[in-house]
């Protein structure tokens, strides 16, 4: 059981003096491969505030990374890496079984390679975030959220400081990079159904993403400036986030991540990397 | 031609007072994939005093790195990156018309990679060896040595320090090396056959590769102290180096690199990492 | 709960005339990949009846696939596809979560790949056999196993003939083998243990891997002419096989293999491969 | 030198009733691979006659071929082999020094893969040819069309047919294809420059690729009906060609292929697979 289903609001108190909201934008970047590309990763980057760069794992060769790298840097988007099960094939989107000495091994490397490219751009890599089957593994499996976090730490200590692991919040994956000693930071899904539990409706599910755009940003509004949205049973669940993912991989998404961070900043939420 | 076909001694002169030579003894660790090994790496630790480390690109999981790295850290070994074209059904040893681009971005990704382990292991990735095909394309491509050179420019610009390139004197990767500002550690072969010009003799030729014990340590001793080895012609060759190659990928690979090492320092021959 | 711990006698009827036991060898053979080597295919093709053939997604380069199935055809050893997840990195040990479509056609390729080479060599490919984590999977996940058995039901559509699939007796693999037409062949382990169920000990755990031979070799000869074995839990339980896997990637296996074979021999048992 | 750049007729004889002229439209489908997509299959299979479907190497996951496959076959579409150096990476665009057993059994590995789909869909595998770099690679370098010929042999061995090679006409490829007694295809291409010698103007070089649709048409139109194209110099050379490529990677590639059939036809050119 995840602990979020009660409602309160992360951002406000009630009595307190109003503190206008503030949110992150992510999105997934650089996760075409050789020959073949998947996100228009230029006009995301107009658009977010945080991109999520593919390491090579499952998408995101090497002259990708540097080339989103460079871009990232010259905007001023924050760089994390978007870690995943080693999978090409599969997109990542495939849980398995990976011992935990390899896991954490696996995903120090793409860190390591992606902060390569980070660097030399003149920035670094600021967070991590697993990708696709990973992401969803650990949100429940306390054997690989640990592995995930002892690979993040791994990286954080060669790069000599701690790199915050972005999750759903009361994700195991959270609960471990904690106990690491690793910063969480929340985060939230404009565009994903949510179970009454906060977790999300699977992909294999009726309902797992949402493809009207009108209801994606009112969703994200409603996500940054209340910290609620209403989960596939009709029920209002209290989401805490401080970043909001908006995804890349089709065809209208940078327009779409366009519009959402527009009208966040139309209802009064400060669109900025987290902290 | 390259510019090695003249008898001249690097490490002492006619006249001045005897220097005691001094070498380095290097080795390509870490050469497994998963379940497959290949180099006993432990064994080979305790002789060499420069550890070439695969990347994953020809050989070389996480895993592995990781526990190379951790295991020549204990020991004082210098890390290297074994950096190769992305083949692994090849081995590495299938040259491949790589554009430059990609190349560079390849060779950069594999260095961070492993800079993660190294640092984490308390060390640090301190130069960069070009593995099979590519280290003998770049002897005379100078658009992939270029190439090269730039991948480690980059990864080098990362880690804020201008990492060594160990290679063939003369090479093309050298002068592409010099030329992007990076120091050059010039390297010879224990047990390969070398052709009339300094370059080696191709593996598909008789001769590529020297397999008695006895000769290995010889030549090893010949080329440490007098800086000169019999070509395949007969023809005696002055060849600098600073670094001296001891193959790992061999059954009794660690044996012949301890003996090759204590006779060495037998023979009056310091055995330590290249300044 | 497998509907195999009762004990019954497959190879005698009570009152009936003894017939002499026959047994089929099964070996994992082909399991190097470019470079590397893991099973002496030579040494261990003298041993069995049956070669599982590594098809390239656990193990197996084609170059090595040509080779072990024209020394299988020279021999007489019957040729079967060693099928496997994509995960050259995990050795096919990482179970994953693959979709049935996508499952279903990776089973199908890795046997249309390797039947070139098997009919190349005046052979063909005559049984299917799951590797490592597939294998493991299959025997309980439902979904998988009629994925497997849809990928071989497709190679044999396109072969002209039912190709029969190895397994373990009351698996799921031989439901859905059965479910789609395909005979099925019982296979039982020299040396593994058994839980009670008369399912095999995961390698995580202790007693998982047999490694004293001369219990291996006593266990076969039980296995082959009893039909019993000993699970770990010190009760002994049936197992009806018709094939006997002797395991390929150990230093000794190929010693091992003959020597269950000829022990087999001096027990009265029949060594032949599968009807 | 290749023997093309004299100016002959291959379909009709001077003095001769003229025969309506035919021409193959072949294009490489399936070009996919897991998440990404890149051809429009569907729609390029309503106007070709071949289709060269990727196999797994440089394009093309098990499942996508079963479904091109499938498709074929419904729409009568010619199904051949698309084979490739092994390098997902490059999209097998980048030449490599793979030795001769490797890259026969390399190809050999490709076309049985892709055989099980055809048949399993009521057809058969009945051409090949080399996508990319090993193209171009085969048009000159005797040693690797040699190998490719020996794997296309021994997939058709295996299949108890000779399968014919599509090709440059007078490349080293259809030399080798000859003498290994295979039947050799001459292809011309509609939308790449041509030089002087009949062989393909580089990617890496201006006018490689037409791209203005009026002029592939009219190209297409020429090469079939009159055995004549203009090169990059302004010379007219003759191309003797049986099959016509269009290229189907590109976004209007279903469209101009339409078109290119539409207008051949109108041309009194028969537009059928090749015999």
């Amino acid at each position: 059981m995840l602990p979020m289903d009660q409602k309160t609001d992360p951002t406000t108190s009630p009595g307190s003096p109003a503190v206008a909201p503030v949110i992150d934008l992510n999105a997934d970047l650089g996760e075409g491969f050789g020959r073949w590309r998947l996100t228009d990763d230029e006009a995301l980057l107009s658009s977010v505030t945080s991109a999520n760069v593919a390491c090579g794992f499952h998408a995101g060769d090497p002259a990708t990374m540097r080339r989103v790298c460079e871009l990232a840097a010259e905007r001023g988007v924050r760089i994390g890496a978007q870690v995943s099960y080693r999978d090409l094939a599969g997109f990542g989107r495939r849980a398995m079984d990976v011992p935990s000495g390899e896991l954490a091994a696996e995903v120090a490397y793409q860190i390591g390679a992606l902060e390569v490219f980070a660097r030399a751009a003149g920035a670094a890599v600021t967070y991590v975030k697993p990708h696709g089957a990973l992401y969803n593994r650990t949100v429940r499996d306390a054997a690989q959220a640990a592995a995930v976090a002892e690979g993040v730490r791994l990286a954080g200590a060669a790069a000599g400081r701690a790199l915050p692991v972005l999750g759903l919040p009361g994700s195991e994956l959270h609960a471990a990079a904690a106990e690491a000693g690793l910063p969480c930071v929340e985060e939230a899904f404009a565009d994903r159904g949510y179970q009454p539990d906060g977790t999300l409706v699977p992909r294999s599910e009726r309902d797992a993403v949402l493809t009207e755009p009108d209801q994606v940003v009112k969703r994200s509004i409603r996500l940054a400036r209340d910290g609620e949205v209403t989960a596939a049973d009709g029920r209002t669940i209290a989401v805490r986030a401080r970043s909001l993912c908006v995804h890349g991989d089709t065809p209208d998404a940078a327009r779409l991540a366009r519009r959402v961070r527009e009208e966040l900043a139309a209802a009064g939420v400060g669109v900025r990397a987290f902290a």
